[in-house]
């Protein structure tokens, strides 16, 4: 597999896992953002992923065409945190490189990212000088001289995909170890994103509900892991409430292309 | 829309449709062959794909080139009818020009497509002087100077996949104006099969069940049609009794393939 069809493999094996609580997977739609819209940015995106693997223009805009490619279906935005995952970790060559991509970002990248939430409805915090749907946000990048990776610090705080920029990728490689730990394909998947949800807070059901429904959404995980709680029925309520761990999500993309390049066997009817 | 992610598109937009009587969909597996075994075929198939859009290589080779690509995981033969079309679609730019291509096959492409047999296990009629299992069906086609057009035309009364080669893609015609008069979407997709279903026996039925089991098959699919059938219900009792219209299945995903290409609409949600 070249390191493309491996992000392209481990943006379809998030997905598909079952059951996960509260986000799109082979069981669930969301009203407008269905199963084959995030199938679909799988197999659009790659000429954006090429140009990442092949060290063809700068990160933030090999992002933004990846956002442009995947934002032609009317789903919505299925991958942005993802991308933001997979194009240093493409770019790299794994987490080391990407550590070293990352480092090397510039204004122009910021400024590139910052041209790709036009593309997209991402959540921001308010009152943030640096909110995307404000066109002073350029002028501030511009003026502080703001690298893309300053930018991720910025955000660091509450959000955990920009936080991987700035601490070297931590949730990424803790989730790659549970992967390995769990074992084979999608059972093996599943199992990881309870891991990394009963440990980590989702910071984008932070945005979106606050932390009192994310602390609930790491103990009820906590929970299932421990054997007391119900995983279909937390799952169904999740999806009822619009609790949806999209960031966790992206963390188990990231973790499953650096996991697949280390022999992680997504088939497990390969070892019956 | 490239053409080759249109015929990305089209194998993860057959898949993923559902309810679909008998077949893999987003809510059934087999036992060794899963939903990921068919969305990792559409992902890793793509270099073969390229070829058959980029004039490269004979259609006999690229056909084997997509089988052994496929072939890497567990999961078995997932495509291997859907790229007997999909691959002369791909390199005559739709079907006028798979027409014209499928005349220019050689004696070469019939020998390179017996040797992509060798890669999976594909049913076929006992007492057959071109069983693939028989290592003198090669000698026989080279005897004979068959091309694989020819090979196609020698398997025409029992399979409808090489018929299609033979007959100018009439039943891929045909379900492309079924899913043009179907709609948009996953629902379009399962109305289309369900028609196709309805009106033409499926071979890989008969091979598997015999013509009786394939007539009940076409019955129950046209009182479904009708409103005197249940849906649900016939799917559940085809996956239980091993009865998968697989056939059909590869005429869908050519006609998905060439819909798109015409504006068939495969996102609902774009129209809401």
């Amino acid at each position: 597999m070249t390191p493309v069809e491996r992000a392209q493999m481990a943006m379809m094996l998030e997905v598909t896992a079952y059951p996960k609580p509260g986000n799109v997977d082979r069981c669930h739609d969301y009203k407008r953002t269905r199963l084959e819209h995030f199938l679909a940015s799988a197999i659009l995106a790659r000429p954006a992923l090429e140009k990442a693997a092949g060290g063809e223009g700068g990160l933030g805009e090999v992002l933004r065409e990846s956002v442009r490619l995947t934002t032609v279906h009317g789903g919505g935005n299925t991958h942005f945190g993802a991308f933001i995952l997979l194009i240093p970790l493409l770019r790299g060559g794994g987490i080391d490189g990407a550590i070293r991509a990352v480092e090397s970002s510039t204004v122009d990248d910021a400024l590139d990212f910052y041209r790709a939430f036009s593309l997209v409805k991402v959540r921001m915090l308010p009152g943030d000088p640096l909110d995307v749907s404000d066109p002073r946000a350029l002028d501030t990048i511009r003026e502080g001289g703001m690298t893309l990776l300053d930018v991720m610090a910025h955000s660091k705080e509450h959000d955990m995909v920009a936080r991987e920029w700035v601490n070297g990728f931590a949730l990424t490689r803790k989730a790659v170890g549970l992967l390995h730990g769990a074992g084979c394909g999608r059972e093996g998947v599943v199992e990881t994103f309870l891991r990394l949800l009963a440990a980590e807070t989702d910071t984008f059901i932070v945005k979106e509900h606050g932390p009192a429904v994310a602390g609930e959404v790491r103990r009820r995980a906590g929970e299932i892991l421990s054997g007391s709680g119900d995983l279909a029925a937390f799952d169904a309520e999740c999806i009822a409430r619009g609790i949806n761990p999209g960031s966790t999500a992206d963390i188990i993309i990231a973790a499953i292309f650096i996991a697949l390049g280390e022999g992680w066997e997504w088939d497990c009817s390969r070892k019956e």
